[in-house]
């Protein structure tokens, strides 16, 4: 197999990083070519242009660390035209499983056999080993479930049959993920308003990292954060969420399962990001309505 | 210091012989006297009458393993007649932090020195190394901190000025608990009802366990049982709540913090565990008012 990732961002160069350890031969491509700059290897070749993967003497495999959506789609599409029957691609976006289905589709037309993949861990994960979860588990060959396990911490990769079934898989994991984030959240709001003790909750949050029920790799990078500044000033008000959580809210509502506590912490990361809330002012404006109450 | 643990349950006979192990002389205490006939070691006295304490010619220190509420705040009562000035009284209850804090006063004005302890990591916590959780640093001696500290994993003591600052400490970690659990458990509903793949939950939890960002002392702990049976049939609809949510959803409401997940994952709980819930039974009269929709 000839190794190319495509997309040099954190995850990207990371990954890359990590095989380039472990004694393969990588080619890399990112439309933005100031990579190069900051990182080379003897075993890295830097692609201009995925047209000379069709030329390939060994067969492609194909890792793309692209954001999700256009970006991912436009280059399946690319590659869908670039690569030769018998190729394979891995797709590691946090993409919606129904939209991988289709990309599996279009390119099982020409040949081309791709696997969705739920990718954890972050950047040190990306690095240094990895939490996989491999859809299309059927169409897998040995070398590439060797390679992907490779990349990850002990029982850190698992297959799954079924086309989409890995990014289904990542994204009810960042629901959840969503929905213990939020938790951890108030609970060290809480502890930082209450009225009682003088807490340090870098101290708090590195009691807990070790022996607790709660003991997680979000309470740790919490802790670390925490360790830096314990008023984390250097983050603000506003929460971004990424797509996973309301995809995975999206699912249970069509599969009518009930994940309250997700929505909700995915609600709050948006009523976050408004500075005025229209809610808030409706609930102002009955309370002066009905009871007189100024609070303008 | 002559150690008592009073209360041998779960976690006092595991904190117990966790103190055997490390070389330590420990009198052991409960009503209940069976356990006398399950475990005995040559460096274990169990006691029949705690009047004993009295006359001891050290110090002594008492390790309550006790229920919270009235058979600790019992306990303590009796205590308070029956230690000598100078003695130290550590509870490991879920108490409220308020309870402790009248205990403290009760005992201060005996001359007793009352710590709280919050104490996570379970039974093999207790056994093994745990994490805890200490208010009352200010009077805690170097040798109580030794001992607690050699009972904890590493890291994973910590002592905090106030009395009651433990079991503020614990009640807000088992609040954040709740929501863990309830996201985590809302994640694998959805992906054991959902339409599309046929996961093995056991392999599901186990490839999260290693190296992903949910990765969590709460996910070994459902991985290891589902992979014991992936149904989950020994357990039922019902799930309990043992007090510290409530009571941090409680003081939430108190300093005015919001803890919606928290409260929302509390308040499931105790939806759970009524087969007829009244307020289902309103939506479906409402429903078959309005629209004639019939659910019975």
């Amino acid at each position: 197999m000839q190794i190319t990732v495509v997309g040099l961002g954190k995850m990207g160069l990371n990954i890359t990083k990590q095989m380039l350890d472990k004694g393969h031969q990588v080619n890399g491509f990112d439309i933005n070519t100031s990579v190069r700059e900051s990182f080379s290897h003897a075993n890295l070749t830097y692609l201009d242009d995925l047209a000379v993967l069709k030329d390939a003497s060994d067969k492609n495999l194909v890792l793309l660390l692209l954001p999700a959506g256009p970006i991912t789609q436009g280059m399946i599409a690319q590659l869908a035209g670039t690569l030769k029957s018998g190729d394979t691609i891995v797709d590691f976006a946090n993409a919606q499983y129904q939209v991988s289905i289709e990309a599996a589709n279009q390119l099982a037309a020409v040949g081309i056999d791709y696997h969705d993949c739920g990718l954890s861990g972050g950047v040190h994960g990306a690095r240094y080993g990895a939490c996989m979860m491999l859809g299309g588990k059927e169409t897998a060959s040995k070398d590439l479930l060797a390679l992907l396990s490779s990349l990850c911490v002990a029982n850190g990769f698992q297959a799954y049959e079924g086309i989409g079934s890995g990014h289904y898989l990542k994204m009810v994991h960042n629901g959840i993920e969503y929905g213990m984030m939020q938790a951890l959240a108030e609970g060290l709001e809480l502890l930082k308003e209450q009225s009682h003790y003088q807490y340090d909750l870098a101290e708090v949050t590195g009691n807990w990292e070790f022996g607790s029920i709660i003991e997680s790799a979000l309470l740790s990078n919490i802790h670390a954060e925490l360790a830096k500044d314990k008023e984390l000033s250097s983050f603000t008000n506003q929460v971004a969420a990424s797509g996973e959580a309301k995809w995975m809210i999206q699912e249970a509502l069509e599969e009518e399962v009930a994940v309250p506590t997700i929505a909700l912490s995915l609600m709050k990361r948006n009523a976050s990001l408004k500075a005025l809330s229209f809610s808030n002012q409706a609930l102002s404006a009955m309370r002066y309505n009905f009871g007189g109450h100024k609070e303008f």
